[in-house]
């Protein structure tokens, strides 16, 4: 069908073009498939009772309002709500401070929308999340990366990096997606005093904080930046703009994510978020607020920790039988993935499509670097199959990287 | 307080600029005002016990799948539902044909974001929707537009408008907001002829169709574009992208609407969407599946049609009663909205200053027009304010018309 419509796309189009990597993954949304591709939560701890008493309740007793337009800014006791679970984590901040955005990746869309000039830098981690480029790409973004290891973004490539003049360093610290590594301590008062001595400011996204299965958190950046202001009260200071989500921690269906910013932002994000949905729906931020009251969040989010937690020792464990030795891969602390490196000369593609035969799948890496390489990396998510199908799904993925390894290793010796 | 961040804003920021116009407008909000400000439909008609019972039904037997991630283009037996709506007006669509947005105002963000490059001029009537303006604004969307009268867009001045070279021409022909008025059948046809004379595609918003309290049902554009080309079998053509929602039929507070377009064209919002806000609340859309059900839709309708064509008669009647002779309206057959047009000397701005200290408020006209002008217009609201209030409130709006043009009368009688 040819329609006038085709010759008038605008020119951000090409950058939103679909890629051939999600063609792929398509192959691996059939029932029979073992995927360990996506980043979904595992649907067996979502609280569908404790929703179900919610939405009674919230119809019940505020059904006009709930079901009626609102404020773009977000529903005021889900923000005053979200101020005191911040508090908690040490950023002292009122509800001015903060935006309802339908899921994070809203807040990335309106991020760009306000700050992103065609041609801009962002200074983003060498893998860094996939959402972010694809909702900045249509801004025309420019992309600045800084390499990872397993100690998170090496702060030693930093300097460089942000003497080339990045609007902005976006950044996620904890059990990052996609290799699950988290920022040690001294790289984040690197991050920190490199930030501010160049006047960079930050984007800290932490949709993973919660869900640490051990070791001790971390502070926030955000945290971590008001201390080195000498900022004795804890006050915030606005230099990072700090993102987080109710999807890890209650449900992604609802599409309810929060923005901490400094009130000159979040009026600016308004006025952008009213031209983008009007505001987030009313109904999914009463509920969430229902919900999460009482201490019933807190209670839910140990039970997350425990399933999740289950679910990435039995992958490990899985990793350690069957993986090949030419394989590496990183040990997240917590989060939903884990990230594996492969010997230089495998293509992570070509994996898949042989792992796709065999009924199992997850993510190549490449399409997490901003600037291209990362061919031989993959990400893998533990938190959406169950343990039975991460020991099968992981076992045939073994035979599968075996096997590819010594058919490479056969061809370097007879190409 | 000081951030970074003030120094980096896009340029597109500048033309999102908060307008004197919402300031005065939060004046409006206050709880002793009766306002004819916003575009609320009424709460009472929420149907908060089929919601209640919806929402029992998805999460007793689809809870997983509610609270889950989900595609990008809306839930499948939603979006089957809306082609079986849709083709009972006559446009027979697949669901390749639609997408599911958080509301139309994402639609219009969607469209300004894969069709808009900087400097792109839209075709748009004159006043039009402020929404669409506000979304499109952020693209550097730039307007040519075609004056109103009582029958919609004056099609004499389409042709003028057409050899400017717009990318799209944008039209809401059923009772438009701001002005209540409905495109004539003549109209349409002259614009259909000229748009595909001009190789113009079309998007036609229809968020009022259904809601008609007298005269008959007109023909979609895209019903009539599609029998202008000649298309005996009713099939959808593609020149015109047709949107509509739930929010005026069911409840605003769930931000669901759709959008009708090309299969190619629903790709390339797919794409845009899912750096947008990945997909609609699933829970939302599964929800509004399940109350539309069984012809339950139909018959609420009915009884939205019943109460808001009621405060209309109030309204109307009303206003013969209390408005001085020298302002004229309009006289909607539907919608939520009519327009008022005072002397040419009068401003509404200063005009709604008064009445708010009246404790009444409507919303000034100006905004709505792309490119100035429309200073003596205002728009009101009539489907949120009870009956009574309507009533008082046109007394009220009465008689602070009179004063004001009494006023300005005798100052240009003695300057």
């Amino acid at each position: 069908m040819h329609t006038p419509w085709e010759h008038r796309y605008a020119q951000r189009t090409q950058r939103m073009a679909s890629s051939a990597i999600r063609e792929l993954l398509k192959l691996t949304e059939k029932p029979d498939i073992i995927s360990f591709a996506g980043g979904l939560p595992a649907p067996e701890v979502f609280p569908t009772e404790a929703f179900t008493e919610a939405c009674q309740i919230v119809l019940k007793n505020h059904g006009a309002q709930a079901l009626q337009y609102s404020t773009t800014e977000g529903y005021l006791p889900l923000r005053e709500q979200i101020c005191r679970h911040t508090e908690r984590y040490g950023i002292q901040v009122t509800p001015d401070n903060v935006l309802i955005t339908s899921g994070s990746q809203q807040a990335l869309d309106l991020i760009g929308k306000v700050f992103i000039n065609p041609g801009d830098r962002i200074l983003v981690e060498s893998p860094t999340y996939l959402g972010a480029l694809q909702a900045w790409n249509a801004y025309g973004a420019e992309y600045v990366s800084v390499p990872m290891d397993k100690q998170g973004m090496n702060t030693d490539f930093l300097e460089e990096a942000l003497r080339t003049g990045p609007k902005f360093i976006y950044v996620l610290p904890n059990f990052q997606n996609p290799t699950g590594v988290t920022l040690s301590i001294e790289r984040r008062q690197r991050l920190i005093e490199l930030a501010d001595h160049y006047g960079v400011p930050i984007i800290e996204d932490d949709p993973y904080g919660q869900l640490r299965y051990e070791g001790d958190h971390l502070k926030s950046v955000v945290v971590l930046d008001d201390q080195y202001r000498n900022n004795s009260t804890n006050c915030y200071h606005g230099n990072v703009i700090y993102l987080s989500t109710f999807s890890k921690i209650l449900a992604p269906g609802l599409r309810l994510a929060w923005v901490i910013a400094p009130p000159e932002v979040v009026r600016k994000l308004v006025q952008a978020k009213q031209g983008a949905d009007l505001h987030t729906a009313t109904f999914n931020q009463m509920v969430a607020h229902q919900v999460s009251k009482d201490g019933f969040l807190d209670q839910h989010v140990r039970l997350i920790r425990k399933v999740y937690s289950e679910r990435r020792n039995v992958m490990l464990a899985a990793m350690d039988r069957s993986f090949p030795p030419q394989v590496d891969w990183t040990q997240p602390q917590g989060g939903l993935f884990l990230w594996g490196t492969l010997p230089e000369h495998l293509d992570a593609a070509e994996v898949l499509t042989a792992a796709v035969a065999r009924k199992v799948a997850f993510v190549p890496g490449a399409p997490f670097f901003p600037n291209g390489g990362g061919l031989n990396t993959m990400r893998l998510n533990f938190s959406n199959a169950s343990p039975e199908n991460i020991q099968e799904g992981i076992a045939r993925l073994g035979q599968v990287l075996s096997e590819q390894i010594s058919q490479a290793e056969r061809l370097a010796i007879h190409p």
